[in-house]
């Protein structure tokens, strides 16, 4: 933990190869977007991340709470707008919703969460307690998973149309919207990360954080393929 | 603590009697609106309660946090929007440091918050605290002190002008815009409170959190007036 700090550079570099650990990476997620998943398997899967969906906003009003910053705070709350709606603006825990009707989900059902397993919600909970109490430049590092993010929304709307021609395209907004927002926003936890983790001490630190955050998507598809099986590939 | 509970306008009129406890009567602020204030009075006063300002998002935000619906997270979001500005809105902190430079302070020594007394501070940490770490209901309920705003603020435009005519009425522009949206503002508050606190039980705390709040105001004007004096009043 002790060292020469890396460069910006370096440091942005050692963050993105993380993603090596990305849930895209994930049996679970590999059978959903190369098409080999049933019916019930994405609708477990759109019923469980429903639970992480309805969190994030949470999780971001815990880092405005803990922060300090009003420059910080006026950019980061754009992200509460975007996911509980603003205005005319349903957000996207609404779009979510729509992806839920278009897999066959009744909106009843999935606002229940009855469906949501244990170990997601255990997961998604881990996350939403670390925001609570982490320094905030730390939950917004834990944000940085969304350097990945643009690529398996992406796969998504090239693969599933036609894997899965029963499923509404319209349903498939929020990955459209996610594609833009998530660019966007991962920018300013970019920035945010580079410039608040100076020592190498925090940069490792930083490392370890986003690593959570890894593990957080990772265990819940761990749940996901658990209950709802993985198909082999090819 | 119990008994049958008040009805909808019982409880109504039982809150808005707690304006009785107001700090519109604290003969801080009796001073203050009464035109007996000196520059260092109003300056002391102005540069302490920046630290209530910049708190009050940190507070919105805890309650944000603490709160899994969203349509109560979608109309609550809007007072951090109103006090970090969003968009072209510099935002209500923004207003008070117009105010402060209005009243001749410096903005860098406000912003430090040198000037800010500990009873203050300890007051508006308590506040801060307090919406941590309550249900979001008695948070949203101890904002209703919103329902005696307009009356301080109203007294602040009617009388500052001619009792202080050193102060630029520019500065004055955040108690005009504090009038109409602690009047909007009030509106989801009390409707709320109204709304979730209905055994006799639970409107005699709903009582205790506004007298909480009430308490955290005047304890700021105490603190006050222990530093900056109180002119005799005629």
């Amino acid at each position: 933990m002790t060292g020469t700090p890396w460069t910006r550079v370096e440091f942005e570099q050692q963050l993105r190869e993380r993603g090596r650990a990305y849930h895209i990476h994930h049996p679970f997620n590999v059978m959903l977007n190369s098409g080999k998943a049933t019916r019930e398997q994405i609708r477990g899967w759109v019923a469980n991340r429903f639970y992480y969906q309805i969190n994030i906003p949470v999780k971001d009003a815990a880092i405005l709470a803990n922060c300090e910053e009003r420059a910080v705070r006026r950019a980061w709350v754009q992200r509460i707008l975007d996911h509980d709606g603003y205005g005319d603006d349903p957000g996207g825990i609404e779009a979510w919703l729509r992806l839920a009707a278009a897999v066959g989900l009744e909106r009843g059902e999935v606002e229940s969460l009855a469906q949501v397993l244990p170990g997601v919600r255990f997961a998604v909970d881990a996350y939403v307690n670390f925001a609570r109490r982490a320094p905030w430049p730390e939950a917004v590092c834990a944000s940085l998973t969304e350097l990945f993010a643009p690529q398996i929304h992406k796969q998504r709307l090239a693969g599933w149309p036609e894997h899965y021609p029963w499923i509404d395209h319209g349903g498939l907004s929020y990955f459209q919207s996610r594609m833009t927002l998530a660019r966007r926003d991962v920018e300013f936890g970019l920035a945010t990360t580079l410039e608040r983790f100076t020592t190498r001490a925090a940069q490792e630190r930083a490392l370890q954080v986003l690593q959570f955050k890894l593990d957080i998507l990772w265990a819940m598809n761990d749940a996901l393929a658990s209950a709802y099986g993985v198909t082999p590939g090819e």
